[in-house]
């Protein structure tokens, strides 16, 4: 066993246990209880599990699962960056770059520079994977609202314009789900839950 | 697209949100705050994805997080046992058996099969694989108890030889793990978080 590499790795392990205190604005399916980034990551980790047949083209699901599970490991020290924020964009940012060396940087070398290959790969959102593991990073939440009478939507009073100029990218990630997508935002104008 | 597979495979994912209520007797890493199983499964699949090269026997680091991230959903119907208690056995009850069959029963029957063999092949912790989750199960709590001032050893009154005899499966799963774990609880014997 390398002593040292054990230990830079389970200095890692003990600060990604912050991400449980990172609050989302999103709440969890019907319910009033704010949902958590590593919930959350959990949860898109096992929608990649399910879902992978509905990826538009073939991913290596895998690849998909990880880049999940780190995604928002970055807010850590960047907070959470609210999708329909006016004053932010959530894209790449200095700060979750910085965060990125930060955390990530705990780890040994090699698994440092796989890490963070992996979470730029995600952002730059241009491989199947990283385009379907955001489909699924937008879906969720869409899935939450819709069963908490129009969640972040009636709290923050979003419209649906600018809910589809959002979350368009889930057409890149799935066919199959951008469809559910479109049914369900159409459902939730037509009950009240989104604005027109 | 077909429909009803993708209805079936929402109302699991609709349906394990339950998991992030699930509480568990362990607390955060230098917290009061009890983890929930969702997020213990999302640290369970990182520390994985982190601690592969330390498993005894080569394992498919895939199929240890797939395993990781579903092992505890049984608990939303069977509730969190927890490990030091004495009047109840954590291992595979009928009430979890009937859970599986359930909450995997809303998946179509092929994702169903998958996900129910998974479960079981963890619960018999018989693969090189499943060796290898149990000991990242065991391994969690003993950092967070000796980050919490002995946590749940010093809550319930768990001396030494009892959490011995719970982890020691850690030592079938990774010698160096194993051998972390020894220093550690030496420490925590030393420091008075756990009694002799």
């Amino acid at each position: 066993m390398n002593t040292d590499r054990l230990t830079q790795q389970l200095a890692f392990i003990r600060e990604i246990d912050k991400l449980k205190y990172i609050q989302r604005k999103t709440r969890l399916f019907n319910s009033q209880r704010h949902e958590n980034d590593a919930e959350h990551s959990w949860h898109l980790a096992m929608m990649a599990m399910v879902l992978a047949e509905h990826a538009t083209t073939e991913v290596d699901l895998f690849k998909v699962m990880k880049m999940l599970l780190i995604h928002d490991i970055v807010e850590i020290d960047a907070g959470d960056t609210f999708l329909y924020d006016t004053t932010q964009s959530h894209v790449n940012t200095e700060v979750e770059l910085e965060a990125a060396k930060r955390i990530f940087g705990l780890l040994p070398e090699d698994q440092m520079r796989d890490f963070i290959a992996l979470w730029e790969e995600f952002e730059a959102g241009e491989t199947p994977e990283a385009r379907f593991a955001k489909a699924l990073d937008r879906l969720e939440p869409i899935m939450q609202n819709a069963s908490n009478q129009g969640g972040t939507w009636a709290e923050y009073d979003v419209p649906l314009s600018r809910v589809l100029e959002k979350v368009q990218g889930i057409r890149k990630g799935s066919d199959s789900l951008w469809a559910y997508t479109e049914d369900l935002l159409r459902e939730n104008v037509e009950n009240g839950n989104l604005k027109e």
